[in-house]
């Protein structure tokens, strides 16, 4: 099996940042150019890049291009107090994400720790590409440990995008999914089309038609039948902030599929790099869901299909509980009930840290 | 509060058929003219009428029309086999509703009824009317029975199109909700915009900004979320089929719904008539669910969301076990669990007729 790798986000050594307009895709293969962390917020915001992971590392590039706007004889303090508002411009382009914050506060800290005689902005660029190296490393562990959790053959279903288009890697779930066929599983997948911004329809599809994997597309509402009807072996999704607890934040409609996969006795897999743990977040109800602008629900692809005046409710993540979450697969093994437990183990964070972050964060 | 009423279905003097073409909506309010059973049945294959009562109506005004150009010298025996003929052709334009069989089989049967001094063509047309203004009634009643079963304020949930546009009357689930308001509740809707077709985005936002009544749209996946958030006291839809043991076939995407209702201790309301139970399905899983082409899918509105060569799943409903329905509001009455006995005594369905019926139809 052929398999092409995406270029999703690209540093070029003159100090820009390319990034693959996603909200073009499939029609076009276009790139957008960032010179400064206002364009990449802007990028992030608009979805141009999007995916928990993907826009961690936008964000830690976007922390690379303002230190390297600084000029050269900027004050170490001073290009230290750009580099916290950069992060907040960053940090504000979407809530929910944990990864974004993540990245953002690694990229801070290798400026900051950077000793006298070294230079914060290469601190900041070489944090950035260390965190970029480090998703393509995570995305190829998980893909490796959710594959064995897959029978040879079946069908899979999955929601959103979380291939390449996700990562800049493999992808999370999508990845386990390209990985389970490498290793010569044979499991066609099932695509919810993802309503409103129809990533599934967009991109999910487009990758896997790159990939060669055989997929069927259908409306978000369908995967209750699906899965009722016996035809579907895991689901398999991504996630955008994941509490201690387990509970899970991803794109609107992951909690509907977890309960109708359960009701159906078909595991439920999270895959997600262990940056999505939010230590400072103990339960799902305390994650931001971001609302986003009503005309995503009334538009589609610039065609209106509500009558004029109506008003929307578009929220961009809903929270799936714990208990319904099979396993959680990250680079750092795979995580199973109680998470307070496994979650802990796997992340490093210990409750004593955990009480500290959140009374840091609160 | 003024409610406009909305012509759906008239049959004019002449013998011809308009019919409000539901695909053209909201954006123009165009008729179209049906001239023979044919005609009928594509209006009902290509949903320019849709929602099971009103399928049932044209299906029967489809039996007047062929009936109605019949040669006035035609034996009653060849009548009698055309109607039959028109029957089928009718019947087949949908599987899944079975207002759609009842109206067609009584239509028949008033034909064959009459008696030698009758003309079987005008006992056609008759019955055509009498299902009309029957269903007009079998709106109003479960307007009021099922507006009592709502508290004076909140908010309640719904999906697809169940208004005047269903039914050619009031409605059915819509239908409880402007009764509702008629008396003095005040309960907003939320309206799962009901994809692949879009019907709460383009009909039920459509009607109810007609009617006056607060609305806010939603992508299907987001009902989820929503019901989990409190925000939510009832969930209310339609049926397409019934099964005797309380299983609902409903658009797809319904049964999401009530998994996502049970578990938040919503209740979720089924509002059909009683020619929505079908005597002779013992079970949900016996009900033929269609599948339409794939291009609703891949299309919203003539424009292409996913790439090229994309296969694509479309089922049109999906059954709901009537473990997870609250009540069935009828017009005869509001069934509850256990269906089996409730909906019997309803629809005066007796187990004898029942067997009897499962045979014929086996």
């Amino acid at each position: 099996m052929h398999m092409h790798q995406i270029d999703v986000i690209r540093w070029l050594p003159e100090g820009r940042l390319l990034l693959l307009d996603q909200t073009r895709l499939p029609r076009e293969e276009v790139y957008v150019e960032c010179a400064d962390e206002r364009q990449v917020a802007e990028a992030i915001s608009s979805m141009r890049v999007r995916g928990a992971p993907a826009i961690g590392i936008a964000a830690a590039y976007g922390m690379a291009l303002a230190a390297w706007n600084a000029a050269e004889d900027q004050s170490r303090d001073a290009l230290l107090e750009r580099l916290r508002r950069a992060g907040e411009v960053l940090c504000a382009s979407r809530p929910t994400a944990v990864n974004l914050q993540w990245a953002v506060e690694r990229t801070l800290a290798a400026a900051e720790a950077c000793g006298p005689d070294d230079d914060p902005r290469h601190a900041a660029l070489d944090a950035a590409l260390r965190i970029h190296a480090g998703q393509l490393a995570a995305d190829e562990r998980m893909g490796e440990l959710g594959s064995e959790l897959l029978p040879d053959e079946g069908a899979v279903l999955t929601h959103c995008n979380t291939g390449a288009l996700a990562t800049g890697g493999r992808g999370t779930a999508l990845g386990v999914v390209r990985t389970a066929w490498e290793r010569g599983k044979r499991l066609p997948v099932f695509v919810d089309e993802t309503r409103p911004r129809l990533q599934g329809a967009r991109l999910t599809a487009w990758e896997l038609s790159r990939l060669g994997i055989p997929f069927t597309l259908l409306v978000d509402g369908a995967a209750g039948l699906l899965l009722r009807s016996g035809r579907i072996d895991a689901v398999l999704v991504g996630a955008d902030r994941i509490a201690l607890n387990g509970d899970v934040a991803n794109k609107v409609g992951t909690y509907p599929l977890a309960l109708a996969a359960r009701e159906a006795g078909v595991p439920f897999y999270v895959v997600a790099p262990v940056s999505s743990v939010d230590p400072a977040t103990s339960v799902g109800d305390l994650i931001p869901i971001e609302e986003r602008d009503a005309d995503e629900v009334l538009y589609v692809d610039g065609v209106r299909i509500a009558p004029e005046g109506v008003a929307a409710f578009n929220p961009a993540f809903d929270v799936t509980p714990a208990s319904l979450v099979t396993a959680i697969v990250t680079e750092q093994g795979i995580a199973r009930p109680p998470y307070e437990a496994s979650l802990v183990r796997l992340t490093g964070v210990t409750d004593t840290d955990r009480r500290t972050l959140v009374g840091e964060s609160a």
